[in-house]
């Protein structure tokens, strides 16, 4: 696993290994104590694309047709947080949500890249909560602002091996340790290699680039106080508070 | 007038007076030719975040209720293109309209700016082409994907002084010369400090931002070949050839 970290102002990456994170330096490695490093998000993307209602069984628990092509919004670079930043329940809302989803992290610009060709493009995996006031997704029609607030937009904590073979992974959510979402990357209904396809014939993709790929059935409700955790089968453990507003 | 202008590999600012750019090098200036240097969009956005049904007459031509509050998307950054760049049409889409909007350019990074301090965050204001796949638009129902091509948001040409009443400015689209849109700012239903305590509630804006302010009545169709001008009075001129996908 790779992670971005922070350190006496410096910001780079560095293999996690248990506890410890190294660097390489080149002609040397350095060698750190995770916990005296500050965890960032493993990119800063010039775009997050989200795709929707692209699991089997959250389609069905919505009782909704599966789309014939991927429907896709963007959320905006300010709403990143790092794997350990707060939720901000933000006042305009009444009803937040968790969406646990597996986020491929593009690793250069690219633009019309075959599904054959998709893995050339991928830099890692890794989890993504994408969180959503869901009583402003249904008032707005359009998806964007209920899913645009600053924090709404976790990231992390790692970027697994871009060889990682992500077509049967388990995706689990959590809140306060109760399981709410149980499924696996399996119910995908267009599969990574096809989304990059798609998206990339509509847009050129930026090295850091996030293309999350959509929730599984259990969505629900989260509250001040909350901890909502998104894992992933060999991806990593993404856990982040809920607060009220600053 | 600011441009952005790039010349002999470096980036910069200068004063457009006629065919000449001032440039500012502290102890001195330099002067250019205007058409020795390559025009840039006035800036790179961090994110574009565009408002829908803004305008009564657009409203109206759409017999459509005016809403309570802003319905806002977000155009993607890889999506800007310079003053003097092509719109490529898309071969996903067989309608691709135009539309001209007054855009709003964010001078620092802010977060819930009260309408009565709106004015401190602007830097500047310029002409916008949300150019829009119509087809694609219909079948999605939410916008992104048909605003998100490449090409599809013509920024520019210059920056107009953030001190200029924009409470009453012609806006003007046309298409080969023709005229298709022919409003003014007067008729919009959210002003501009408005949506910047709107928007600025939701999400950091960062320096450089572009809010985008919704187009008015008169929305039509492009076609490869077609020349489309969007002009604002006092703002400038947006000039876009449109082209078949390369």
């Amino acid at each position: 696993m790779i992670g971005r970290f922070k350190y006496d102002n410096e910001t780079f990456y560095g293999e996690v290994k248990g506890n410890r994170v190294i660097v390489d330096r080149g002609l040397y490695n350095d060698t750190f104590l995770l916990i005296d490093l500050q965890l960032l998000p493993p990119v800063q993307p010039s775009k997050l694309i989200c795709v929707g209602l692209n699991y089997k069984d959250h389609a069905r628990e919505l009782g909704m047709e599966i789309p014939d092509e991927p429907i896709f919004f963007l959320k905006p670079p300010s709403a990143v947080i790092s794997p350990l930043g707060k939720i901000v329940y933000p006042e305009m809302s009444k009803h937040v949500d968790y969406e646990g989803e597996l986020a491929v992290i593009i690793g250069k610009r690219c633009k019309n890249i075959s599904r054959d060709d998709a893995g050339s493009v991928i830099m890692g995996y890794t989890c993504f909560n994408d969180v959503t006031a869901r009583d402003i997704q249904k008032k707005d029609v359009q998806w964007t602002r209920s899913k645009s607030f600053d924090t709404f937009a976790p990231l992390g904590p790692y970027i697994a091996d871009p060889m990682l073979d992500v077509s049967n992974l388990a995706i689990r959510t959590s809140v306060n340790g109760e399981l709410r979402q149980d499924s696996s990357t399996s119910n995908l209904i267009f599969n990574i290699p096809y989304l990059i396809e798609f998206i990339s014939s509509i847009m050129t993709l930026e090295r850091g680039d996030i293309i999350s790929t959509g929730t599984p059935a259990g969505v629900g409700e989260l509250s001040v106080g909350d901890e909502v955790e998104v894992e992933i089968e060999n991806v990593g453990l993404l856990k982040n508070t809920v607060v009220a507003k600053n």
